[in-house]
């Protein structure tokens, strides 16, 4: 029985509301005063609650993993992330709110330049415009595939989302970009049988779309990345039997709730109108993920100083979020962005889990190095998520 | 190669003891002076040995899971609980001193009331007196079934154990309780084809023993539950080369132990006659397994000062068995039980290791705060036996 399994044989309904909050890239390094990003934020909520609480540090998917946001996100979900993959292409499309479905095959596109023989020139088409990309991308919609739907969207720039959609196709593919220039952009190709009718379908769109770029000076061609269907991933209100509302600025991460059984819940673009967001649906759902952006925006930017106004923000947030009386609060990040790396990084992630039921240790602040003494140790993502049911009350005993 | 091929295949026989004394349900959590039980209990011999020790805090299961006895024990004895799971059939068999041998196929039973159409009135047959149960076990004996002996014996109340004997039996079966009433009893199923068999034998049984009760006014039928074999689990006698007895006032921790391959020493009530019997026994065995129970009993309860009084008979029971000059001992429980919940919970539980050979650490009581700093940090209940028999000098090294 895997640790799915078990959490499914082992949940309960219940009328207790658990909120997972979710700083972004909160774990940091020490800054100019040797206090990190976190150390340094003034929180008195966050350390008051602290003091209640029990914490540890957390490790996304494996001790030296630098995790890239969907398996950051699905470990704290619950799901080991070497087991429960997302591809590029999926993450893409959640990206952009494109609502992807079991039938559904999607690619990372980035368009290309390359010379009379194919051979690429730029892998980034001089890194066009967003309007000029809008444009090309309405061109490439002409294309039609024999049995199967094509989607194309914009995304940034010089990228695109592709997403093929019908019965039979299969992920399993190569990409084509050979990461060099002066060479030919590689064909698809099917790795296991299933998906050989999905490669052939990709070389010819891919045919197509190069025939009809072939007078664009920039963007003469494109390469496939990241070619994915969504996993069949068992979904949380299946497994927990409850409701789950995902509060997001970020479409990608909406996707990602929603990918997992969560329902999204529309907001705004700043965390005090996540606050409104979860405030307005408090009744609905028994379980909150909210999540808080920035931190890793500027994390990966290397502005400490942004990064620790952004927690300031959350800590504020987090008040509103107590005043509503849940019954069981979590509060990490999907990874840590630590501002000296000016990018995702291995380092654990500073974990608080409070509930009437915890044992509080003796720590009394939330930051990386309190929480190296905090009573729950060291423990993985995908731990999160049975800790906060069972302090919820929604765990039936294992055995007799 | 897993953990139980590794543990055979280092380990060698020795001349040293080891002892796991085991409170009973022992985790718990703060009370009104803000100290859980085993933090307020008077404990002079555990503090002074934890100063000698390393202590460190354990997970019965996986994290926020709630254990059951059986899984807890199973845990502590060096078994992964989910990969050997022991059904209730089985635990409850144990629990009256039967004994099980391979060729069983036990049930728990429980006798409950139904009206003319079988549509159930009570699932618990009135909660009908142990004496009433008695005479209707007896009236039960009479049900032969070709090719199998079967028996059935009295636990409390409405319930009783029934168990098949025979060659070809299988578990992989339902349960007869529609766990509602006002519907009829489920009939017994087969989820594989080897259970097929066992499911047909106990059907009719079943409708015998309805036959045979129908005048009955208050236990006119039964439901059988957690019908179950004895799992194929090696034996820690084999595994680890050495002879393990098994000291315990309730019959099940007994019955756990013998499961598992060890010598069931008979003992009193008490903790002062289970010191007697490892005295008495300390010559024979290479591994003692003490066990405590009411430290559990109270915790349900949620009598915190019950509960605390038997850790400090257990204290006092410790110095008595340091005195044997034990090679290795090491003290935990099978899973927290805190007077604030009145239950089982998913709390790790603290532990203490101590031999001649252990790294101390700097905790100097033994308490679940002060365990959340201790130096074996946080570990897995099936990691207990492995730094035993390494501290009792009984593993010779993996690889060269």
């Amino acid at each position: 029985m895997n640790q799915l399994e078990l959490m499914n044989k082992l949940s309960i309904p219940g009328k207790t509301k658990m909120v997972l909050m979710v700083m972004d890239g909160v774990g940091g390094l020490p800054g100019p005063d040797g206090l990190t990003e976190l150390e340094a934020a003034h929180t008195p909520n966050l350390d008051a609650l602290a003091k209640k609480s029990v914490v540890g540090l957390s490790t996304p998917v494996r001790p030296g993993v630098i995790p890239g946001s969907g398996p950051g996100h699905v470990g704290l979900f619950g799901y080991d992330p070497i087991e429960w993959q997302v591809g590029r292409g999926v993450l893409e499309a959640l990206g952009i709110d494109f609502d992807l479905g079991p039938n559904d095959l999607a690619a990372r596109g980035n368009f290309a330049t390359v010379d009379a023989n194919g051979d690429i020139l730029d892998r980034r088409a001089g890194r066009i415009p967003t309007e000029t990309g809008a444009r090309l991308v309405e061109k490439l919609r002409q294309i039609k595939l024999p049995g199967v739907e094509t989607f194309v969207e914009v995304v940034k720039e010089y990228r695109f989302v592709l997403v093929l959609r019908g019965e039979g196709l299969a992920d399993g593919l190569t990409e084509t970009d050979p990461q060099m220039t002066g060479v030919p952009s590689l064909p698809v190709e099917a790795l296991r049988p299933e998906a050989e009718r999905s490669a052939e379908l990709l070389n010819m769109w891919l045919a197509e779309a190069r025939k009809l770029l072939a007078d664009e000076p920039k963007a003469n061609s494109m390469n496939l990345r990241g070619i994915a269907k969504v996993p069949p991933i068992p979904k949380m209100n299946d497994i927990y039997k409850m409701k789950l509302g995902a509060i997001a600025t970020y479409p990608m991460y909406c996707g990602i709730g929603r990918l997992v059984g969560m329902d999204v819940l529309p907001t705004g673009d700043t965390i005090a109108s996540e606050v409104e967001t979860l405030k307005k649906h408090w009744d609905e759902c028994d379980f909150f993920f909210f999540h808080v952006k920035k931190t890793d925006s500027y994390g990966e930017d290397g502005n400490f100083d942004a990064k620790v106004h952004v927690i300031e923000e959350a800590d504020a947030a987090l008040a509103e979020i107590l005043a509503l009386n849940p019954d069981v609060v979590l509060i990490s990040g999907d990874h840590s962005t630590p501002w000296a790396l000016k990018a995702h990084s291995w380092h654990e992630v500073p974990v608080l889990l409070w509930s009437k039921y915890v044992r509080p240790d003796d720590v009394e602040a939330f930051g990386e190095r309190p929480c190296m003494h905090g009573g729950l140790g060291h423990i993985r993502h995908y731990d999160m998520v049975p800790l906060m049911m069972a302090n919820a009350g929604r765990l039936t005993k294992f055995g007799a």
